[in-house]
């Protein structure tokens, strides 16, 4: 019986996620399972909680893995705020910004949305006279756009905000691990992120950080949630406290290579880590010039980790990330959406950063252009 | 900088799961991650897949891995089904029929329920005489009630459900893999398991089965699914058809985890694992008669895999329990609700269910009781 996993060859994974994986990580993904209430794994799930804040510099008691991937981190955060008719505010340029637009009007939200051009930044201006004009519970954004490699000034939209009664919320899915974010410095309430992108670990599970403003508000709910699996009024009872109430089986493992991810940065140091993501973008923007492909996004807006590049006229788009990935073991990403077919995605996080991955990227691109 | 992940002892998991993982499992989960459109991966999805049908004895196409645990098998299942006054019976006789009530009624479902004594099966004549009273658009159970050890029913409820317009679901979480289950067969539309039972893999994914007739009526829905991440609409694009499209970043390595732990339930034959399952049960069943432990459900409702046994007069449960972890390397379940403190849950699970397990926790258990 042919065993399909056998024959796995090893990808430079330069996609916008899963990344690179340290070989640390699938050592411990691949360590003993033992009992999620076992009083050792309640000592890593509190390892898990702190080390979480101290990358997010927050004081957030409710700090936490949620047991899926980043879409499911978006889902938890939504489905527990919002209760029906709520006014929210979506800032959009992008996929991801466009999910959390369907994302919360299935939960019966009142939904507000600014849309702004892909591959540009939210604009404060326009998100400054909408807050004037009405409040709302939910002000959301993205701040590293996976679909365009657009950076958002969360930072400035926290500073519209201060003092108001909304709480921000942000997706960090991209950003985390690869770029430094203050959440209780800009006035982040709500967060959440996952384990593929910059902290190279396989994707699986979804972080999330709770100020206590939006405790609250999900412990003042009329209604319950209504969503069993994500309820965090009952997940606080397993991560939380001195008796450790089951919910759900926690992803054992997983968190095993969670730990070991979170464990790997602050030992490099944070801050060398976000160098490292710099530097390799650098590198690779002054990589692709020679071979004439451009950037999508002006240079202050430019994420590190995400590298959106215009395809070159007369490129057979899909047929060259074929090549690449056949014959160079390298997968880059492509457009969605309305930039599907006219950008690739590179990524640059976490372990995929360093510039031996960039060098053999761009080489393999020149030889695949220029044949 | 200390590593927890350093200090992770081997524990026998004899406990209502997660269960032994076997080496070759812990193998899978550390291979290198590929992208999750690769073409490679995708074979691994279609194996994976192939897998489930031929253990599920189903020809459902839609037969996939949800990306999260058992729960979130329940959540998808009910979420996509329901929509708002749905009349729904629930029979209940444990912690997993109460939770199906719990997340059908979040869901806005018109909900009836039978309740029967925790630790005995649903009764037939009660069920047959609600179905011939009312209608329902779901009818659903517990196939091993992993909190009582008791196996309900599913060939006779089956019967019962033959010809009428209900949906018949059923939670397999702690059966399958361990059990043989008919599912085409017995007139089952809809399933959900989990990983970390029988399956001996660890914790993370919820394999899923919807018949053609559980399908349509998902695509009939009046009103959109209010649960993005799970929405099978979107989901099965990914899992299904030529072109595959991105939905979330699916758990890839947990993946090969699940792909792993089938193979090897086909590889040993799954009535020899069925037959190993019942043989490590009957030893068990055995072995605790001398330390006068006796079983909480009677011979014929017993599962072989989850073992409810009375707490002998006098001991104190949780310090037996402390001390077999602690002392002896072997995790047992507490009771849950009404039955916590009076019952041990024994799980002989998947690569648990050997006679040499049995053995040592009997003789454990013997060393425990006695001093």
């Amino acid at each position: 019986m042919e065993n399909l996993l056998n024959n796995i060859e090893e990808t430079l994974l330069m996609g916008p996620g899963p990344s690179y994986v340290h070989d640390s990580v699938y050592k411990a993904l691949s360590q003993k399972t033992i009992g999620h209430l076992d009083p050792y794994f309640i000592q890593i799930m509190d390892g898990i909680k702190s080390q979480l804040k101290q990358l997010l510099n927050t004081k957030n008691e409710l700090t936490i893995p949620v047991s899926g991937t980043g879409s499911a981190g978006m889902e938890t955060c939504f489905v527990n705020l919002i209760e029906k008719d709520d006014p929210v505010l979506i800032l959009i340029n992008g996929v991801f910004g466009k999910r959390m637009e369907d994302v919360t009007g299935r939960l019966g939200a009142n939904v507000d949305v600014l849309d702004f051009e892909w591959g540009t930044p939210v604009r404060l201006d326009d998100v400054k006279r909408q807050l004037e004009s009405k409040s709302y519970k939910i002000v959301a954004i993205v701040h590293a756009e996976t679909s365009t490699g657009v950076c958002n000034p969360i930072e400035e939209i926290g500073s519209l905000l201060k003092g108001s009664d909304s709480l921000y919320l942000v997706d960090a899915v991209t950003s985390f691990g690869g770029m430094d974010i203050k959440m209780d410095q800009l006035g982040i309430d709500v967060l959440y992120t996952g384990t593929q992108k910059c902290l190279s670990c396989p994707p699986g599970l979804a972080p999330i950080s709770f100020s206590n403003k939006a405790v609250e508000v999900v412990k003042k709910r009329k209604t319950k949630v209504p969503n069993w699996y994500l309820d965090l009024t009952m997940i606080i009872n397993y991560w939380e406290g001195s008796t450790r109430a089951y919910h759900h089986t926690a992803p054992i493992n997983m968190l095993y290579g969670l730990y070991q991810s979170l464990f790997n940065i602050i030992e490099e140091g944070a801050e060398n880590v976000y160098q490292r993501h710099k530097e390799a973008h650098q590198l690779l923007v002054e990589g692709l010039q020679p071979l004439k492909i451009e950037m999508l996004v002006e240079a202050p807006f430019r994420l590190p980790m995400l590298n959106s590049v215009k395809i070159p006229d007369g490129v057979n788009e899909a047929q060259i990330r074929q090549i690449l990935l056949k014959d160079h073991k390298i997968e880059i990403g492509a457009g969605l959406g309305p930039l599907a077919g006219k950008i690739w995605r590179i990524g640059l996080m976490g372990h995929t950063a360093y510039p031996h991955n960039v060098n053999r990227l761009v080489q393999a691109l020149q030889v695949c252009l220029t044949n």
